[in-house]
């Protein structure tokens, strides 16, 4: 193909929730002739074929990679640098490597130094995703309105930006470039943190004695199953966004921290003015973030 | 009408979310032939009229009471005692008397002692609602499928409790008795803790330099949007709720405070394990929540 956006082959490494999803939307937009999952778990291998999301599935990547105008990287954050150490050898010159951590200083880390020269290496984020994994639980139309975040190394090739960036587009999704380190310190605030807290408060419920735990399932819609359903995401995933950037974490754990223990004090000391005005200010962004078309 | 769970005619202290909700649930199942909204702000006696919400709407408890098979008290739960006071005096024998508050003990405590004698009370806690508030936010259906709570006080009359679950039930939700001191701690974790938390974790946000700001608004869809929701709840309501649980919500603050320390101190240290085993503990959690259908 000439077009601009689509490629002839595309390889997705780790054919799960996010690369499965990405395999239906390249299917629908015609930007892929050729799909092909480099993926280590033989069920899922079976599983991407026989819903015919690719058109070969393999473990090997001499045969996956070589022949591949887009190679995109779908793995938890930790496996990146073992995926890279993998790939590596069979990346040929114009090629262009993406990935879909939810992380990305690591990623230009961990994967960035097996990038041979030539090889166009632009690490990404889609801000769109379920609680579910594996290539079952692939979502039709999952990056449809949502943004994508690119955050390309300094010395990236203009035309490779432009080319993944307008494949995206098509896809349905907003462009967003953005700077790694910056990057890590918005989402530890927007996606890092409520994962964390809504881990721990599912958590908290679960250490509870047997008759409680269970009356708190049988009376969850009062909030806290919206926790639940968060706090159900894939461990492994979540275990490597917060081991690779555990500093932005740890700096809002601790502003959150702060801001939980003057609300605890109001409610110690009996203050309804101070808890009053401080729900009144949240609604604030509530109403920004429908605005801004995010709700 | 001599129907089991029919009224002849309901009151309505207070014609907001939900006591609006609860008027369109009783019309469409065919349970008060006449509904009156006892309700102080005149601009929410407008709306209610003109939606045809009630029937009648006044501030004048001589008119709204008296003649009142049923009387349900939906404001604030801080706001209780003072409406006791106002409605007392016009409360007849053998009216039943409920309300709605998000706490049971505080309302008991408040509401009860102003119940003359021969008065049926019983007080109770649909748990179903969403952010909005007021009587044009009224939702049909908003109660079919989830729990009513009634926690009654030692001695109540047998039949006015069936009377009034039968009437619940009617409207679609399934009914559980509770003691109030359990229902407080039970909902102070699936309830309480959740909106506490989810408020904090907004005004983390909104606290943050402006252009963070922006941005965490702009990719919030990556978990932060659900907490907004949440934070957007009625600020009155919510500060009479912790000041009125006080005691139960510390103790969870408490818990869940231990249990975040605990993750922060695995991420600080890089204790991928304990990570990976408290995240996979809180899907059985949610698997337990989706077989209950709360989900
Ligand atoms: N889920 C979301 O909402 C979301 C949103 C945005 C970004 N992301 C990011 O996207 C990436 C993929 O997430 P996902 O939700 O698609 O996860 P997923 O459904 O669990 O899929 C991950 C895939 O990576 C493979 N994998 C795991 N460890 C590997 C290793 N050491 N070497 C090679 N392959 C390995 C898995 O194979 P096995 O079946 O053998 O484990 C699986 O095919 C992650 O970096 C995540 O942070 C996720
Ligand atoms: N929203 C939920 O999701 C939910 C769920 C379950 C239970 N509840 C409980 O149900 C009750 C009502 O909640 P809601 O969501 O319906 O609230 P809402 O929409 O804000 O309505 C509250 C009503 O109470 C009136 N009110 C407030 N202060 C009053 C006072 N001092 N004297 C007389 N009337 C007063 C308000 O009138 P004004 O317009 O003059 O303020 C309004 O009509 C609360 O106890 C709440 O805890 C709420």
């Amino acid at each position: 193909m000439t077009d601009e956006s689509s490629f002839d082959t595309v390889c997705l490494v780790g054919i799960g929730h996010i690369c499965a999803s990405l395999a239906v939307a390249l299917r629908r937009n015609g930007l892929a002739r050729r799909l092909v999952a480099l993926e280590i778990d033989p069920e899922a291998r079976r599983v991407a074929l026989e819903m015919g999301l690719v058109d070969e599935a393999t473990d090997d990547p001499a045969r996956a990679v070589p022949g591949a105008g887009l190679v995109v990287v779908g793995v938890p954050v930790g496996a990146m640098e073992q995926v890279g150490a993998v790939i590596g050898p069979h990346l040929t010159a114009g090629t262009i490597v993406t990935d879909t951590g939810s992380v990305k200083q690591a990623v230009v880390r961990d994967l960035g130094p097996h990038i041979p020269d030539g090889v166009h290496f632009i690490p990404g984020h889609p801000i769109a995703g379920t609680e579910h994994s594996g290539p079952s639980s692939a979502v039709d139309g999952l990056f449809v309105g949502r943004w994508q975040i690119l955050t390309p190394v300094p010395g990236t090739d203009e035309a490779a930006l432009e080319r993944l960036s307008e494949m995206w587009r098509r896809i349905g999704s907003d462009v967003e470039i953005m700077d790694p380190q910056h990057h890590d310190k918005v989402l530890a605030i927007t996606s890092h943190l409520p994962h964390l807290i809504a881990y721990t408060i599912v958590g908290t419920a679960s250490d509870l004695e047997g008759h409680l735990q269970h009356e708190v399932i049988k009376f969850s819609a009062s909030g806290f199953r919206d926790f639940t359903r968060i706090a159900a995401s894939d461990p492994v995933m979540w275990r490597d966004v917060f081991l690779s950037n555990r500093e932005a974490v740890l700096e809002v754990i601790q502003r959150f921290t702060e801001d939980l223990t003057a609300l605890q004090r109001a409610i110690r000391w009996g203050e309804g003015e101070t808890l009053q005005q401080k729900f009144t200010e949240t609604r604030a962004i509530r109403r920004a973030i429908i605005d801004a078309r995010q709700a």
